[in-house]
Order: C-alpha cells, then structure tokens, then sequence
C-alpha cells in the first residue's frame, strides 16, 4: 500500500478544534491510516491536544475563518487552515483535505486555490445516499452551484460517475432528477441538459427521474443543479426527521402496548434512522478540483471526523481523481 | 347556507368512472354537499352509474383527455370533460371544478379556458402538507410553472396565503424555499424575489426558510418555483416509501420481539402515514384562475374523490377566491 499524506482542518466545525484532534486519534487508533500519513492543519492548539498528536505531522496556520467568513473573503485570508489547506492540495503536498468548517468558504477555497482540474468547469458536491438495494444512490450537485447552465450537467455527470466507480458501482447508470420521466417535461435547462448527455455516448445515460424514485434502483447517480440537489437532501432529512418526530408523539400518547411495541422496535428504528442519515455515509467530496476535498458536516463529532479521515484516505489510496473522464 | 354548484370530472384519473362515481356518491352519502349542488361532466357512462346519480345534474362531454394528451392539444378538444368544466367555472355555471385528469392538460384547461384572475400572471399548485404543529403548511407551486421569473413569486405568495386563509390560519407568514437562511444565499432569482416580496409590506413576509424546515411552525406559505416545489413534494413521497420501506424488511429480518413490536405498533403505525400523506389532505387546488379547480391524484379512489369534492365544496362555500388580494 503506497503511502498517502491526508490532511484535516484542525478550526473546522461546530465542535472544533477538540472534536477534529479526538476524530483524528480515532482514526489512527482504528488504523485507517498511520500517523505519517496524517497532518493537521492548525497549530494554534492547546497543549494536551498537540501532544497527543506525537508524530503527526502539524503544518503552521491560523484559525482565520468563522461561519460569517463570505465566499471571496477566504481568499484573502492566505493564512488560514482553509487556505493552506486547499494550497497544499494543489502542491501535492497533501493527498486529500479534510474540513468541517464553512461550506461556502471552503468551495471556494477548493476552486480557486486548489484549482478546476482542466477539462471541467464547474466543482460540484457529491454525496451517497441510502437506497432500496445494497447499493447507494449518488446525488450531485448536492448544493455548490446555484447557477447552472446545461453545460455543467456533464461536469456533474463525470463527477458522479467517479464517486459511484470509487463505491465499487460498475458502469453506473445516470439520470437528470426532474419533474416528470417524459422527454418534453420539465424546464429549458433540464430539457438541454437532457439533450447534451444523451449526445454523450461515452455516458451510460438513461434520461429522466423524479423525486420519488431517489431511493429505487432505477439509476445509480442523479444529477441535479446545486439548488434543487440541495433541496431534495434537505427535504430528506426534514422529512426523516419529521417522521421520528411524529413517531415518538404518537409514542408517548400511546397505551401501555403501544409502548412496549416501541421498546421492542428500538433498536430496530435506531438502525432504521442511522441507515437514512446520509450524513453518517461515506462522506461529501467537492469533486472537479485539484486533490480530494472532503466536506465533513459543521456539527461533525470525533466520530464523524474519523469517518470522514476514512473515506479521504481511502479515496487517496484509490486515487479516485483519476476516474474522473477529461 | 347559500347552494352551490360543483362539477366532477367523469373521465378523470386511473380509475374513472366507476372510481369517480362511487366518490360522488360517497360524498353525498356524507352529506358534503346536496344531490342538486353536484353535477357530473361526462355522461359517455355505463347505465348503472348513470342510474345511481338520478338528482345530479349530468353535463355532456366527451372521453377525449388521456394521459398522452399534450397540454397544448386539450384547448382544441372543446367537447372534452376538462374543456367543459373549465368553460363552466369561466361562466360562473359551476363554483368548483373537480378532476383527477391529465395534469399538464388540467393546467393547461384552467389557464387558458377558464382564464387568469385579472392581476394574477402564474397561477399555481397550491397544497397542504402536514406539519409538527396543528397547523398545515401551505406549499406553492408544488408543480404546475417550472420555468418562472421573480415578479411571479408574488403571485404564489397571494395564491397561498388565500389557501392558508381558507384553513383558518390567520396572517399567514409567507417564506421563499432557500439553500440556506441568510439573505446572501441562492440564486439570482431567489434573491429578486426576495426583494420583490419584501418590498410589499401588505404580505407577513418572514424571510427564508430551509427545505430541512418545511414541517416546522417557522412559517405557514412556503413558495418557490414549480420545478423546485415538484421536486420537495415528490422527495417527501420518496422519503417516506422509503423509510416504510426499510421499517417492512427491518421487521421481516428482526426475530420475535421485534415482530411483537412492530405488532403492537401497527395501527400508530398506519396513523403516522396517514398524516404523512399529503394526498389525503385538503387536495390541490390550482388557484389564480376565474374558478375554483381541485386536482385530484391521478390514482384517486372512491374517498379521494369524495374527500376532493368535499374540499372543492368547502372552497365553494367559503369563497376562496374572494382571499386572493389582487
């Protein structure tokens, strides 16, 4: 096995920098990777939580960039975990980068100082989510671009395609997620976009899918603009959540059997709740750019950090940039 | 109580006519409205449906609307079910027009036959859904303009807080569906209709709301644009299929006490998708035209039918339309 050099965003998330380091030790503990393998971006630490980190490489930077940090201000901000991060992605310096920290300043930290890989236009992000068969669904852009033109949705589609190669998906199947499965439904984009990846023959492109169906085997990646992909993850959770929500009300009004059918059931939903959190999945990858970028949710705990180190380091031994079509 | 008069479209939806037929019948068993309020658009009819609705007033028209017909196509089938009632609601021959027909051909009849409110350009799918509240939330468009401008954003905004209105929710707060809840977020159109809806300050205009949201009490209109709007309602049917989906093999897997659970849990079980469902509420109206027309779902049984006439006949009484400030 070739070794990887993967970094994390030490100021990154909700719970940083404490949860980052504790995910880490997780990491290294469940052997995902070795601790030359590992660097932490940040070394404006506590002491304990340096020390900990003993043989981990510490690359300087400064805790720069807050929820409140714009798309253009990061730019500026050359100092920053972010910055460098995406800095040393582009200088191969690093073989994936991990952050929890702002979503919109990290895309832009990845598009403009990590760079576009040539050949696409538009960085999109790209997630897994659960599914009716054993295998997950794709779904990107999952909320990077608000503003798309038809072009894209082959940017999209090739990102796709990558993450479903690297989750063993073969010959992945492809759909523009629309309004109605007939040719003529939709908008002006969705109706172009359609147009333009059935010209691509290279695509195993089969036409149109709706909401419904995001979780039937139908298709195996669904692309979207970032808006409606951003959307429907949303409504997702929104609606799992609802559901437990309502669930657990009708639970507690409920008589003594509808009580003991819910201690029973449990362990059972919690598995249930668990499988549908795509959060608690392979991870977010802003594809399209130079190196592995990997979005860990803001809330992200140890465990999700340590996730989210195993699947950075997984698609860095992977290399899964190279399964991108240019 | 003043009469009303609501007309039925015979040849709507998967099952017509029987389906429609035993819905009419149904609603009058419960008294929704009287035998001299209904009248039935079709009478192509076997006898026996025919016989059941002695007392109804039976309107000419032809079978000629299928699944295939093309929006464009049913404004020259001037003898169709659809064309007619939509003709009746313009001449003020019938309050209410109720149909589980062709969608885009339905629209499409509305627009054009019956015509647009005078101050209204985009008129909308406006729908309940259900909430953690007790209150439902107002979505619109839930699908009928997937191609929109901001300017039309205010449209939806006053076809929904009538529809709000109508279910007894007063000043009803309108948000926009966003990828995020500050005001730099999203698209050049949703930030223009986001100026568009703040600049009136007769609407109770709170801002934006995340899809993740939509059940909570944080608004009570959501609006966004018929392609987004389709996509977050198909991704809750999706969701929730899902969930039931993965809850029935959980159960079949599980051992004993599971299946006691999942025993003990079956009729809170059912109550929960019944809320869920958003087809068993107050229906779809199509509002912004000179009329009141409910869609009913393609699939429609006798009780959908029946609860669509009763909510058609409610909409009738209450004079819906008379809420929609233009």
């Amino acid at each position: 096995m070739s070794k990887v050099k993967i970094g994390v965003d030490a100021y990154g998330g909700d719970n940083a920098p404490k949860a980052v380091v504790e995910g880490a030790l997780s990491a290294l503990k469940n052997n995902y990777l070795s601790r030359d393998e590992l660097a932490l971006v940040g070394n404006e630490l506590p002491n304990d939580l340096l020390k900990s980190l003993e043989g981990v490489e510490i690359i300087p930077a400064k805790k720069l960039v807050t929820n409140e940090t714009k798309p253009t201000e990061v730019l500026k901000l050359e100092d920053s975990s972010m910055y460098i991060g995406c800095k040393y992605l582009k200088e191969k310096k690093l073989d994936a980068f991990v952050s929890a920290g702002n979503t919109g300043a990290l895309l832009a930290s990845g598009t403009f100082v990590a760079g576009r890989l040539e050949g696409i236009k538009r960085p999109a992000l790209v997630l897994a989510l659960p599914s009716k068969s054993d295998k997950p669904k794709i779904l990107v852009d999952a909320g990077a671009n608000a503003e798309v033109k038809a072009e894209h949705f082959y940017d999209f589609a090739r990102e796709g395609i990558a993450y479903a190669k690297f989750l063993n998906i073969e010959n992945p199947r492809v759909a523009i997620l629309n309004i109605g499965s007939e040719e003529e439904k939709g908008n002006t984009l969705i109706k172009d976009a359609y147009s333009l990846l059935k010209s691509h023959t290279n695509l195993n492109f089969v036409g149109f899918v709706e909401a419904r169906e995001i979780f039937d085997d139908t298709c195996d990646v669904v692309v979207t603009d970032g808006f409606t992909g951003n959307n429907v993850l949303k409504t997702i959770e929104g609606t799992a959540y609802f559901i437990l929500h309502e669930l657990k009300a009708i639970i507690k009004k409920g008589g003594l059997f509808t009580k003991l059918g819910a201690l029973f059931l449990k362990s059972p939903l919690k598995t249930l709740m668990e499988k549908i959190d795509y959060r608690s999945y392979g991870g977010t990858f802003f594809l399209g750019i130079n190196g592995i970028l990997v979005k860990a949710h803001g809330s992200s705990d140890a465990e999700a950090i340590s996730n989210a180190i195993y699947v950075a380091t997984k698609a860095a031994r992977f290399d899964l940039l190279s399964n991108i079509e240019l």
